[in-house]
């Protein structure tokens, strides 16, 4: 069994976590923090975990985290990296769910996050957590940067064509990535514009002068190989409680034009068991991997023009955070990748 | 013109209030005040207001509101008693949307809202702002205590058959309010419960253990002559925006088991030009009151019981609120009681 | 492992059996029929599916159902009826979700299912499938009434108190369901009615001259033993897709109002795997059981009233349908009552 | 006064068309024709129109539609068409809220439709109901075939940048437009996928093979002048109720490289009533234009990139249907053009 921390559970990515964990055949929770919550069951903040998780939370002070194997950091930006040093010296491997250890260049970090980076020496060891694109990497990591729900979702959607191999398919300069998310996406913080009232019955674009997931996209498919990329990112928010749908335009090349995509994909993720290339012509939904780790790709070519246009849904706490955490939880413990992981998707 | 002044602009009840007072032939908007927001335009805060309301917040301390003919107050509880002695010294007529004026005794008012009364001798003249059953003293009044929003549903609904002259029809102290409201009735107030993600796909009931409704209603139903009545009130949080549905029970009396409410009800709201009574068999809809100042009730006698059953439904922010006051500041100043007042409401 | 055939896979109740059924050890999926949809693969309806049901929809004529061990029928009312001697012959066990085998009165069954009944001698023998009352019946059951998903909330919260053995606690002939559930209980049936644009962010009740879960709630409740019951049952319809909620008011007799109810409730339940009776004071959401087969309970006693308000929780979907009919299986099949059934609820 | 007949009056666009002329002060509503609900009053189906809408459904056979100024069609497509001489003869002008008369090519239209054009001479004289940009044709018109609900939000967003006028500001070939509508869209049909139950919670694109809104958007575009334009357009359904959300992305030339959009957008709409440009930064919300009239439009130069970002929002039924067709009427009859549509937004 391998003894899991969990740093900061009491937000959607921390109960998504639980939730996973409570019912993986090799895990067995030890700890999970919060400072404002020390002594409380965790099963009265969230009786969804009643009979399931007995734990209460701990102070971080005094929780025993080194002694886990696994801790996961389920905080804000910046608590992770605090921690980092202590946590690996104790031989604990960490996965971060938050931005700590996605961005390689510190500068990077410290603009888009407005702190400077506490431990540059665990950066350059940290391997981003894309198991899709870094599974060999992850098997051995020590820290691991868990990618963002977005750019979880658009660089598997576009990796097949930016990708070294695949050659010149597209225009790489000109990529749109018009994404929507559900709330639960901003997290559970008590903040006006996520209130029911607000964002029900009503949908907007935000971040579009500049979104944190922005620099992390475009660190991941410039690492893809091939000339660097240029995207243009807008995401949105959608009235709903979970799912990502992002919705991809890339321009063809003249290779490009002459292309089978849909083979293209399907070979791609022939042996990936949590990405699902629909069939021709599919439109996903992002109900279909509601509360499942899986991530459903459709392709398509729009009539009369030359654009690709890619079509894709995850369920941002699951593909896009915790459940992908677990998949990458599995892959550095030498687990069957898929363990604790075959939920059937809820739907309706 | 009727100068109009709003204190406490910045919640659901505030831009409610100004997108009918925007809209009605006879009020001038003369100040909006907000403490933390003093000096940006409103329609900046609220763009639906773009084009209909120029005003900026201005700061509570430099806003002429004695020079108003009206002041609403659209702000939490206690803020209406600090300023009320000032007004009225300046001949400037007040309506709180809150519950400053609303419980008569001073002691409940205390025991229910944790604070002082600050001028038990305005509370003493302030009229209580439900016109179809107080509209004679509104119309004379200084000072309104408007209801809150379940009280109205709640004694429009049982008054008919609570009355006095409607004789001994329902037994008067096992009456039940199985109440339900959508989220904007908690206010834009950023906390955790409220949000789309917490309160979004879910239903559950609050308050059970005392609401501060619960006087409120008590008081109004008792002053309705007769033993006083005993009411058990049950709220609960539905996952939509505004509309409040009320569902009575009452245990009919002999004389009640041979009544014909359907015509009870017609007959008590004939002239009532915002209290809809519906056809018999009605099951009234929320939506078919939206961003109107209609209430529906529909009256039914369940099969094979001894109960009377009423259906209510209004728009929380309208009739449970700031249209209400429109409607009660309107009979303050003389003017036809439905000036401003009529909107179709918005289906679907 | 055990053979299951599904007749009638394309609505709510359907897909979501295949969900559960999907993940259960000890059960291999063999048919599932649609006389509409015959040859289309499961998963293309339904792709949520996809990777865990490899089924197609099979003719009901040409569909193997005798072979199998057990047949849900997740169909309209009457269609289970039409094929129960046949595959009871086969000696095949039947769980039907649907009204065929829940009336025991055939009287009563015509009345309000506008049919006769088929077979008399089945109904006979049919055991009413609600394991926390009839768990050693349904164990030697051949044929199961499923029960609604509206009686299995009002059962369960009122059982405790009804029951013979209890004492006389409440007045039995007084009682009142107010039901809430989400739009998934209306089935998958292209209705105008059941539109996000006319159900959403709208809430009415429905139902109040008579509804088909009110006979069946008032055989269940008799059938506890003592004095007839009469019980009031108006039902509400929410804007969520799944969740029922009801809140349930019982008048005390003096006995009951000297009784704890929050110790007999705990008591009553105390080994039912599938109940959970929460601490005192709590307010149960339906999310805190979406996707699951648990049904949460709270007792209450409102402040100055002589009432037991009882709060119950469950997905209509889970334990309101298709998780019971799992369960139900797994005792028919004497396997571990829980097996399948150990989700997490999904929350947010 | 006008006389006006509606025929059709009991889809999504027809009772907001009876919503809007209800509180029009030069209206007289006439008829309202449905051949199903003949004799069925308005306010029967739509509870919301009591007390506003007093007439009853008509036959269409007995309609006297020929003594009306204006007949709007909220019909299927083939509706108008099928009438349009009878009534022209009649000298009662057309206003069709369906598509028979926006394509001017019969051959597009029999390719989009499905069906023969009844009256190709007709649609010869029709005028493509779009005031902002043929506001003196509309005029002077007799025929109006009425703009689609994305066509208006698309063609009005890119309008200032592809008339001749403005100069070769964005290659015209490859244009984007990523919208968003919420199910009121699809109309009141009883189909499954518009069920609360299936869309509700959900997101996904649809149409994406071909869309009827595709040539109407690519003949208004081109009819602007220069050369003919390609765009790609992408429909998706969001779980609300009203509203369309368009991100329109366009490549900038270098002339528009050096270009102020923010100018060039306020300028173009400086004097249109219903065409709200945001300042700049702006992120309009659907829930802003709530049951108004008005769009709003955001001009957006996102970073690092070589794009014009446009968004716009509009209320589906009503500037994307119901309610510029009154604000069309108005025009035609010599109206103050904003006459009955001074509606303030809905919001929350």
């Amino acid at each position: 069994m391998i003894s899991v921390g969990i740093v900061g559970g009491t937000g959607y990515t921390g109960v998504e976590l639980l939730r996973l964990l409570a019912q993986h055949p090799q895990v067995k929770l030890s700890a999970i923090t919060s400072r404002k919550e020390a002594g409380m069951p965790v099963a009265e903040m969230f009786p969804s975990l009643r009979g399931h998780v007995d734990l209460a939370f701990s102070d971080p002070a005094n929780a025993a985290l080194g002694d886990c194997d696994v801790v996961f950091f389920a905080t804000p930006h910046g608590v992770a990296m605090a921690q980092a040093r202590e946590l690996l010296a104790r031989d604990t491997r960490i996965i971060d769910l938050a931005a700590d250890f996605r961005l390689k260049d510190t500068a990077e970090f410290e603009r888009w996050y407005k702190m400077p980076h506490a431990c540059p020496e665990v950066l350059a060891q940290a391997v981003y957590g894309l198991p899709e694109i870094h599974r060999e990497a992850i098997r051995g990591a020590r820290v691991i940067g868990l990618p963002g729900c977005y750019p979880t979702a658009v660089q598997l959607g576009l990796a097949p064509v930016l990708e070294a191999a695949a050659g010149d398919l597209v225009e790489r300069d000109g990529l749109i990535a018009d994404c929507k998310s559900g709330v639960s996406g901003a997290g559970r913080k008590a903040e006006v514009p996520a209130l029911l009232a607000e964002a029900g019955d009503n949908f907007k674009a935000y971040g579009v002068a500049g979104h944190r997931h922005w620099p992390e996209i475009t660190q991941g498919l410039n690492a893809l190989g091939g000339a660097p990329v240029g995207i243009t990112f807008v995401p949105h928010l959608v009235p709903m409680i979970r799912g990502i749908h992002a919705t991809l335009y890339a321009r063809l090349t003249p290779q490009g034009a002459r292309t089978d995509f849909q083979a293209l994909y399907e070979a791609r993720y022939a042996n990936e068991p949590f990405v699902d290339v629909m069939p021709a012509g599919s439109m996903p939904e992002t109900r279909s991997v509601r509360a499942s780790n899986m991530l459903r790709i459709a392709v398509h070519r729009p009539p009369e023009s030359n654009l690709l246009l890619v079509l894709v849904v995850e369920d941002n706490l699951v593909k896009g955070a915790s459940g992908q955490a677990v998949q990458v939880m599995n892959l550095m413990c030498g687990l069957d990748e898929r363990l604790g992981l075959g939920h059937v998707p809820v739907l309706p």
